[in-house]
């Protein structure tokens, strides 16, 4: 029995997906959970409580939710916002109240993000009843606002719900309102994220900069100026999230263990060798057509290069590598991680079997071979806000990561790539994948933009894109 | 990838049942696994090997068996000795033999506890053909042989054949050889176990008291003189492990944290409280009707009272206690703990609810009382072989724990009963169903026969039934 | 490395104590650490931070502070403010600040719970250079304000201080900045302070009752009117504090499993043995002469009655409970737990050593004597203001557990007394005392003034002490 | 209190050493223990037994003994053989016996690994007089025996004694008795360990290949043409372990994280770099200079090449990396591990600083070269005893990596040498050595002879030494 009031912050990394658990007394809500739901059970029972409900500030599109997964674990009712057709759960709508103990949580309905998307007003009744908290989805981040492109065709109309749910809705409450978003930096689901989780209405709304154009206008303005990434899973996910669909886990998959030949025979028949190893341990030696994924960007990545209907052959360094990939794929839905090469990468270089290596190429000698008018493609795969920000290498062929594959015929096969990014690490994937498709000669540029910058490289300005 | 062979003894406590797990490179098998089998599962996955084979020495009787929820989460199959019909798994013959790395298990089949009972040969074949080890189920434990007395009409043939299983099968296997049996002391499938969880056939051959009858008759007549209790739930398990029909569990059931009101509602609807507190917890205060049961004498006498068709509420000590609770519960298929009182016995006590108290009484006192002819009932109520072995006091009131509620309408009413046992342990379960029957004036003797044989109290020698 | 600012609560159970880790990048800084620091060491160093800093926010009064044992592990430097003469450490001065990364911690004077009092504020660069978070020690908590009366000659003076630091200081940095205090509810730095953990300066200027007195005379009024009580043991932590001479322990204590007969023979050379099971095993079953003491009330009353200058023994249910004692008394700086009674109390009784059982009465029962006139004293030992919040039953008599000793000489030894507080568990301390002080007949009303209400028991009004 | 006999077997991975926990009752008895001596005092907690006694089966030479440390957390006697004059503990002979609840802990004198090595004989009173089991430290291990040329000059002599302990003093103990050495397969006291933690006097006698010697004589010459490689670091661990001086780590050190500045300036001022990744990602970037050392050959291969008067800073892949090379260095007294880099490798690369990497060749490419008689030098860095085993390319030059630095002088600077071993990851070793010593062209063989087995290359045989 929880005597005092619990708020539980539970983070998923690399998706930087915050859900809560809040509670007091005998009975917690869950708000947002995720797919791998074992936590919130675990810690409403050391505290001695029942999960009875769940809500979903909005229809996901970046992660599978896992509120049919934690329902059939806890018979806990599960609520979102009435302006979307769920094909499970119960609609809620403004003023809707729930008490848990002293806690009273109330809904908002705060489209932007989404039509449907609510924040949950959260109120300590044995102090006040007035507001103490909020939970805002992916309306208001720290630092940053939520996403509103999800529907292109009413892109204008929904960055002004956001702005009229923001500024008449959510800031209102007062300055001295918790706040506590859906996801944190490194979301999908926003930019300009800060690195940070905790924060107030009154701090967001002095010095976060995405709240600083006050007016109406201008705000729509800036968020139609936005062109984030939509990563083609996303259409599964908003698939298994509206339509409660997505397969319920009773655990976290374990894989296999395959001997060298097993996973050579397993490839042979259609499994994608997926290596989540490190940049560095996979530009040592990697099995020639696997996919260089390594494990903290499957949550950002994954899902513009892995496919729901192939089976999956994970190459990892030890069985927690293991676990982390298996977590991160399934929270993204991919549930066919069919085992993983037993006794690592060195197992399958003492099997006498073929492996590559990508050589890496420091700075200095890019500036040089620059100077010199080398011939070779150095391949930049960063988001282009990234280059506006930073500018870019002279010559630098600009090809985000995400849509290297739609694009991989502008790139000569004949010359030698040198794959660029921020510090290396998306350039081995974006290595990996022309490895994939034939390219020869490819080198990857290990510590990349941030080793310029320590390095004084000559950089050219990008342009903004009108 | 396990490099190593992996032997793992996993003790299942106050069952004191014991299964093992082993394997070697990429494979394991399981040996008699429990109900709640995520240890397996996780202990092959730490060494990056996967259950492919489950093994059962034969129908256990006093758990539920783990073999079909394994295999539902491993895939791997599952085998038992052919003399018996069992609805799922494979059959195994003499001489079967199955290989995991260096590992080679090898199928003895040897009758006598039970007629399909096996033993696992284990070799080592990096090393020798020949025997390392075996398993042998309820066949030969350390310091003891099984019980044969569960087919009561065949019981001089079962001893028989149990001579013959160990005597001209096991022990021959030699005397270097490492003996991993399925029980440990404390279990109700032997008496008389060692206290230690390693020995060698040769170590058993030489000190084992149940192996010094060497002749096939006095060994039968050993057997056939013992008079091992069988608790009712046994029907329950036989049924469960034969048939393959226990309900697979996913999770360890989470019951729910209840308030005071929703406990009493519950109990009036027929909820059996269950108080799983230390003696000396419940002898302070417990809720008038419930059954006292502490958490380590759930595994030895919940099956005889506890019913299959009836929920439970849990009275426990913080949430360890919960949790152990419902572990020893489902391991003998008692799935239905509804939930436990929120807050523990001080919630009920602050409600403003009735409570009870359990005196207790020295047995310096006992003694003095004795001496004096006072009028009261000292009811003893522990097994016969127990009173035989340390005598008892005199005019003791002799009946086991198990058979009270059968027996009780030989206890008047109206007198005091004091209850005695080895520690006081047991009295006071004895103690608890006296009250709920109806008895007024209930006492417990804490420190019991101990504390008479610490304290030289005068005893009487019981004399052993023909 | 911290990507994120690291921003942990590290709480002390009971004692309510809170402290906090904060971080950026390489670096991080400790907020009153506790005495057994290992914990600020391991979340550092999975964040693969360093701790570097270590501020004081006052001397503590109510536990030993852990900087000089965390300065022993990990060479950070300590600070605390300059308005007292400390052994150790480095003085602050208003404005004085630090960088951890983006964090800035920046120093307020802040006298009023003591002279030397600071808050920190904290800062994230990264976002804007104003206040986001405050660390206040006992000046301000979440639904309450710091003690003032620890200078009993000052304590007009420090209840003004402590008013202009709230007033004037912390409350002015911002309805929006982020409240991280030093204590939480059940501490007895404060009283009235709220069951939850995350608030800010808005809503505590809004709905704390202290400060709802906004005039500078009234709030000093009111805090004089507070009668807080004062353990002995703050002498001992006041000494430690300041001169930074408790004793480092490198590891937790592991006191020594003893036999019953060791026990016993400790306990005759000096050794007090303290009970800290649950209230319902020790009315259940106890030691005579032993101080009854359940876990979760020794941080509050443990300083009352045990001294620094005598061995103790346990008597505990179980591992866990010994390492819960070990650790309680350990932050109260009582070293010297010489073991504990292997086997708990099991093994006394069944040793043939006497022990004793203390009865329970239910309320509707002390009711029934009330009005009957029976002739036993109902022993209140409640706090003041608990008694003039609920009340009290006819009759009673009143005197404060912390007390009790004190004025023993009041209670009529050859009369019932039935000990009487908020549950029951209180009682049974003073019940233990009772016992320990000669007194034959005693119980403990189970329940007590929550079943009282719950039952609807008669009660009379307390007056307010002018 | 440990109601059962607890023996518990305790692995320090890496240097494959064994030790051991035996208790029943109150009291336990630790043998052999490492420095990291934690994990000896949890497990006795646990269990509710205090450690009284620490057994060293003789000076051991390859890792710090962590008796003394023990001793200052426990107050347990340390005792060992009195044939060699120890600074500390207490000298045991032939006989002396000591008493654990029922267990009996009896000495045996066995030289011969060492000329004090004692046996220890494990006796269960409960069950026999008769011995149970024996702990043989490094004199008798499962499929082998110990080395016994530590005392070159008494070679032949060692050798006879070994013989005389094992069969004449081990082996009578019978055939049932199960056996406990101080060492499994991969320690550097012994070769031809069995993969397994489980045997028995019988099983060895029959099928461990040393002990099929029965003449005294040739069992003298076996072990008289044996030549184990000797490693410089046991000189300091003979000091340590017979003087007990050692320092005692109250804790296990907690490096400090340094950003690449920071850990380019403490190299510059003498710290050695330690990269402890694995051979792949050290392969593919490391920093010039370091010395590679994937984690698990620091226990064989560090006291090579680490020095004890000279800093250590870890490159690492994540904080577990770092924590078990902290282990593995300080288990062999290396202590000065002053920081790791924050950020690991990434974190150089993005400062800008230099780089190198090393290419791997696959076996196929090696025989093509051989066959065509490119102008390389193929460097393998195998023991002897490998090479004898399974042969070696034609052409291949043969340093042991152990004696590399010794004979560097005689490897060309200015040829392509590619490194190989049993699978490449000493190779890589080797390859990070002759880099560090100016070797510009530097290649490891991913796979080595392993490979080359799996893909049938041609192999020379190599002839035993006489």
């Amino acid at each position: 029995m929880a005597d005092y009031i619990v708020l539980e912050l539970i983070k998923s990394e690399g998706l930087a997906h915050l859900s809560y658990l809040v509670g007091n007394g005998t009975q917690a809500a869950v708000i947002d959970p995720r797919r791998d739901c074992e936590t919130y059970i675990s810690i409403a029972q050391s505290q001695g409580m029942q999960i009875t409900h769940i809500f979903e500030t909005h229809r996901n599109e970046d992660y599978v939710v896992g509120s049919v997964a934690l329902q059939q674990r806890t018979g806990a009712k599960i609520y979102h916002g009435k302006a979307l057709d769920f094909s499970y759960g119960n609609p809620l709508s403004e003023g809707d109240s729930f008490e848990f103990g002293s806690v009273i949580l109330k809904v908002l309905e705060t489209p932007g993000h989404t039509p449907e998307s609510i924040s949950l007003v959260l109120i300590d009744k044995s102090a006040s009843d007035n507001p103490l908290a909020v939970f805002t989805g992916d309306l208001l981040f720290i630092g940053a606002v939520g996403r509103t492109d999800l529907f292109p065709e009413r892109a204008r109309e929904m960055a002004g719900l956001q702005y009229d749910s923001i500024f008449s809705k959510v800031l209102p409450l007062g300055d001295h309102v918790l706040l506590y978003p859906g996801h944190g930096a490194g979301s999908v689901c926003g930019s300009g994220m800060a690195k940070r989780e905790f924060s107030t209405l009154g701090y967001e709304r002095l010095y976060n900069q995405a709240l600083q154009k006050k007016d109406r206008n201008s705000f729509i303005e800036m968020k139609l100026a936005e062109k984030p990434h939509r990563p083609p899973y996303f259409r599964k996910m908003e698939e298994y999230n509206q339509q409660g669909n997505a397969p319920v886990l009773p655990q976290l998959p374990t894989p296999s263990p395959m001997s060298a030949e097993q996973f050579k025979a397993a490839r042979a028949n259609g499994m994608l060798v997926l290596d989540v190893r490190s940049t560095e341990a996979i530009a040592g030696a990697f099995i020639p057509d696997s996919l260089a994924l390594p494990n903290d960007l499957i949550p950002a990545y994954g899902g513009y290069f892995l496919s729901y209907d192939r089976d999956i052959g994970l190459v990892a360094e030890g069985q927690q590598q293991v676990e982390t990939a298996v977590l991160h794929l399934m929270r993204l839905g991919y549930d066919r991680v069919k085992g993983f090469l037993a006794g690592g990468m060195r197992s399958w270089e003492t099997s006498g079997e073929q492996y590559d290596q990508i050589p890496a190429v420091h700075v200095d000698k890019l500036v040089e071979r620059i100077r010199a008018g080398a011939d070779f493609i150095l391949l930049d795969v960063r988001k282009e806000e990234e280059l506006e920000k930073s500018g870019k290498l002279p010559g630098a062929l600009h090809i985000f990561l995400g849509d290297l594959l739609e694009h991989i015929d502008e790139i000569p096969k004949d010359k030698t790539i040198t794959t660029f990014c921020g510090s290396g690490q998306r350039a081995l994937v974006a290595a990996s994948l022309l490895k994939q498709n034939g390219f020869k000669t490819v080198e990857d540029s290990l510590g990349a933009m941030e080793a310029c910058q320590a390095a004084g490289c000559p950089l050219e300005k990008v342009e903004t894109a009108p």
